[in-house]
């Protein structure tokens, strides 16, 4: 038996959810011993039937030798931690978070920990909970971290490792400039898919909706797919990214404002005008892997 | 050799661009002999190449003997057919065209031709033109046709026929039904989908639209996929459907007030209320072959 010549590195993991579950496989691969956390028995025993981490429990006490710990719970949570989560975590390790909003959680955790991280690995898939964790879910997508002047840079470099090695493009910029963009490219566009679909559940006449309903195809599909996602994921967005997202919306509504008045002048030229800029634009905005 | 009991029917197709080259790849497998015509001379070569029809020429006197015409031209042109275009088509022919707006295409080709059947085969790629036709375009789509009291009622079942032997649901409906419905699920993405990437164009400040291109993922692409798709189609619905998109337009616009109004009076369950209908909503609505 081979006998390694030092004790690998130890990781918590609270929250085995989507990001937390993947984290825990891809982790363990790479050689990390990983502890996870759950809230209720019942989940840690998929968890463990799923091998999420090598150990699982729902008691906390075990973190208490980790050197790092990513707190991948939702936003909620991430903002209104108990004392028994704060409690938890050892003061000397590192610790990141995975939520979508970066600037009540780095108000938040800076205060709260000393070697805090705030990180927005950018993935994910339509499922969630403890049977959406899967393996190289992070793969070539981006880990956004968001330091400001008070940030530990060891802690900072320890977490970029990481994320390199789970096949991340390292991205860092300020906690205010991730929240505007993610409303724009993630936020805004949950609403206005969500509103197309609500527009059909509304003042459309019953042969119109029966027909709509038989022959929608792919273009609907795509427009309305986020909108058809996750409530409690889009209440998120709202209640924790409110002002962004009402900038957005306003931003939104003036592009609205612009097609509905050619519209109403038939002016054909502007439109598509318009909707050449949009054709290239969305060529130059959308990377390949993702068209 | 063996010789045909009776020769197979002639059908022709004027325009080899998708939805005309896919008929003429489709009809030939099906044993029909196709009639292709092209506008140009260099079109109808690589026509040829490609094998769109059996005979393929850029003179509609090839026509002539045609007892199905499918007219597979743009809205503008289908709607302001030439002389020449008209005078083409053998009086006896069953015709029909592909267009994706009903009411004044029907209005205008009522009156040109006896056995006109207005239809409108709902499949389609991102791709155009003659490199475009691909087989199999039409398995397990919609083929909408809407006739009113004076349609050929033989011609229509000729239709009919073609639509299913090239794997289509046949779907009979109103025209103004049917343009009321694409302006809901086809015309109104265009637009909003667009404006989407409008609004990135316009009030972003650079750092965050530097960032929100490098993190932009499949959610922003597929609410932007059809706001970037082909100028002249999106002019074409704003042009041809105007009233139908004006009051989509309408509408949608309602579904973001109520969306704005609960952010701004930060009415989380009201959200959380309205984004469950859409998530029940959107399963309903699409279907398996196209989520």
């Amino acid at each position: 038996m081979e006998l390694k010549s030092k004790p690998s590195t130890k990781i918590g993991i609270i929250g085995l959810g989507l990001i937390g579950g993947s984290l825990g496989l891809d982790l363990q691969k790479l050689g990390y011993t990983v502890y996870g956390i759950t809230h209720r028995e019942e989940t840690a025993k998929r968890a463990r039937e799923r091998k999420l981490a090598q150990i699982i429990s729902t008691n906390t006490e075990v973190l208490k030798n980790c050197s790092i710990i990513f707190i991948a719970l939702p936003l909620k949570q991430l903002l209104n931690p108990t004392s028994d989560l704060i409690n938890a975590i050892p003061k000397n390790a590192v610790i990141t978070d995975v939520g979508s909003v970066k600037v009540p959680i780095l108000d938040t955790w800076k205060k709260l920990h000393p070697r805090f991280i705030a990180s927005h690995p950018m993935t994910g898939t339509e499922e969630f909970g403890v049977n959406a964790g899967q393996h190289n879910l992070f793969k070539d997508k981006p880990w956004v971290v968001t330091p400001d002047e008070e940030t530990d840079q060891k802690a900072l470099e320890k977490i970029r490792r990481i994320s390199l090695s789970l096949g991340c493009q390292w991205v860092s910029t300020e906690a205010h400039i991730h929240d505007e963009a993610v409303s724009l490219i993630s936020h805004l566009p949950v609403f206005i898919s969500a509103a197309l679909l609500n527009t059909l559940d509304t003042d459309v006449n019953p042969s119109v909706y029966s027909l709509a309903k038989r022959i929608a195809s792919s273009g609907f599909a795509d427009t309305s797919r986020v909108g058809g996602g996750n409530p409690d994921l889009g209440v998120s967005m709202a209640k924790y990214n409110k002002e962004n997202l009402m900038k957005s919306l306003g931003s939104y509504r003036h592009s609205l404002d612009i097609f509905e008045k050619y519209l109403l002048e038939e002016d054909w030229k502007k439109i598509e005008n318009i909707l050449m800029t949009t054709q290239t634009g969305r060529h130059n905005f959308i990377s390949q892997t993702t068209n």
